[in-house]
């Protein structure tokens, strides 16, 4: 397990769990003590993790997507051996994945481009996995992992190498385009004629009812905590997959208003003020004279 | 239980396994059958609906919203004794529900406007139930009512008058985000360079995952029957109570782009051509001299 942050720590307590042996790497000494505590033999180094493992090795990154990730499965096609295997379990665009794909094949390295859903929590326990890879057979190989840490039925050969985070890269969008309509429902509500107790409301909707889910359920889990989400502000901060979700939209032409929407509401948030508030407020102000809000 | 349809014959079948006596009516005849084996009381007029129930009366009204319920409603206004008592289950505007309220607190009649939630199958078992009602101690008389036929902790007393189908309203409203969120993401994937199995991936999604939910399941159900939904028109009609979420979200001035671009969507797939396309098509002719499609 290489990445022993939020989701590669639980990961690694699950793998253990499930009767897998772990050799684990972070640079940071915390996280390292965490992963020697759980039962995972940590290494200093990503040649050491190599070294530790005999072959056909397994080596799951866990990392931020992008550069950590990137850099990492480099260096791995460096140290690794034929027929040793690859999992990318983070948030890699899928478009990293089709050419992490290309490094690790011209090495004959096997390549699986796992999406992780199901949060911290999932990771730990009951995970889901959408799973991506050439090589259908050797899927084979490597279910029964997966067989121990999903939940039942929770994960996914997907088919070629890259369409198992892209399918990740879709479900976040679906997530992007969920939450904020859950969202919306709660602030026509906290608008409303009427006193509606938030976590009441939540949990009432999480039982029976049509939009049950886990994220309503989440939703319940922070009102109870904060009645009225009063000690936080309503900045949304964004990790990228809502954003290639729509340039995927607008590369293939497919009408996602929703998936859209959310994801400007969460650009909108990030802001205090703006120029388009400006500039239509000038031009209200240019043809009609109305007031404008002065700074 | 006044209206035997797809909702009220399956609350009547509900109601009747959770040992409740029930007097039916309906128009429909086999309605009317349907009820009759299911060991209701049938009768044939409202009228007769009053008299084969002691009062205190509990007359829970389940018809479309609009006409059907408001006329009904303002029958039983005359037909009814003090202290009985009005359940309206269907999807009326709680506008109505209030005006409702006033209608019968005039005659000494009790009212709760209750939100169904959970479909066809919640009427049938542990459905989904957000109630109104002034008389917060009257509550506790139909409680019982409730916990039978409700999923655990699947009902709520939500407040005064009207906040019970308030509250639907917006579950309603959410409910379109929701479904929309979902259905622009399987449009991607339909689009992708992959090739997914529509119905396992809304399976894998259904396990484990952050956006897992009933919804999810219910369109896993859907591809189950119909792969790529080959067989049906991309035609989403409407009830109703999207357009008034978003009709109360403007009235209260609170943004709500994704339930408003979700009900846009809606409206957009009733049309086979859209005269807002004509138009850019025309502009875009007179400016740049792009062509335009021919009828």
């Amino acid at each position: 397990m290489i990445g022993l942050g939020k989701m590669g720590i639980n990961l690694t307590e699950n793998l253990i769990r499930n009767n897998n042996e772990v050799v684990a790497f972070d640079l940071n000494e915390d996280a390292k003590k965490s992963a020697t505590k759980l039962g995972a033999t940590v290494v200093d180094s990503l040649e050491d993790a190599v070294k530790n493992l005999d072959a056909p090795r397994i080596v799951w990154v866990m990392l931020p997507a992008g550069k950590p990730a990137n850099s990492t499965i480099d260096s791995l096609s460096e140290l690794l051996d034929q027929n040793d295997i690859v999992i990318d379990g983070g948030n890699s665009f899928y478009e990293d994945s089709l050419k992490h794909n290309e490094i690790l094949k011209n090495k004959g390295i096997k390549f699986f481009d796992v999406g992780t859903s199901g949060g911290m929590s999932g990771a730990n326990h009951d995970g889901n996995f959408m799973i991506g890879g050439d090589d259908k057979e050797l899927f084979s190989y490597i279910e029964p992992i997966f067989k121990g840490i999903a939940e039942k039925d929770g994960y996914l050969y997907t088919g070629k190498a890259g369409s198992g985070h892209y399918l990740k890269m879709v479900h976040n969008g679906i997530e992007y385009g969920e939450m904020q309509a859950i969202a919306e429902g709660f602030d026509v509500l906290s608008h409303s004629p009427f006193e509606y107790d938030n976590e009441a409301v939540a949990k009432v909707w999480s039982h029976g009812s049509v939009i049950r889910g886990w994220l309503m359920e989440l939703v319940e889990n922070a009102f109870s905590k904060d009645p009225k989400l009063d000690e936080i502000k309503g900045v949304m901060h964004s990790s990228g997959e809502g954003k290639w979700t729509l340039d995927e939209a607008l590369k293939l032409q497919v009408p996602t208003p929703v998936i859209a929407a959310a994801l400007m509401m969460r650009y909108r948030s990030l802001e205090n003020d703006t120029m388009s508030g400006k500039v239509v407020a000038a031009l209200r102000n240019e043809f009609g004279g109305h007031d404008m809000d002065k700074k």
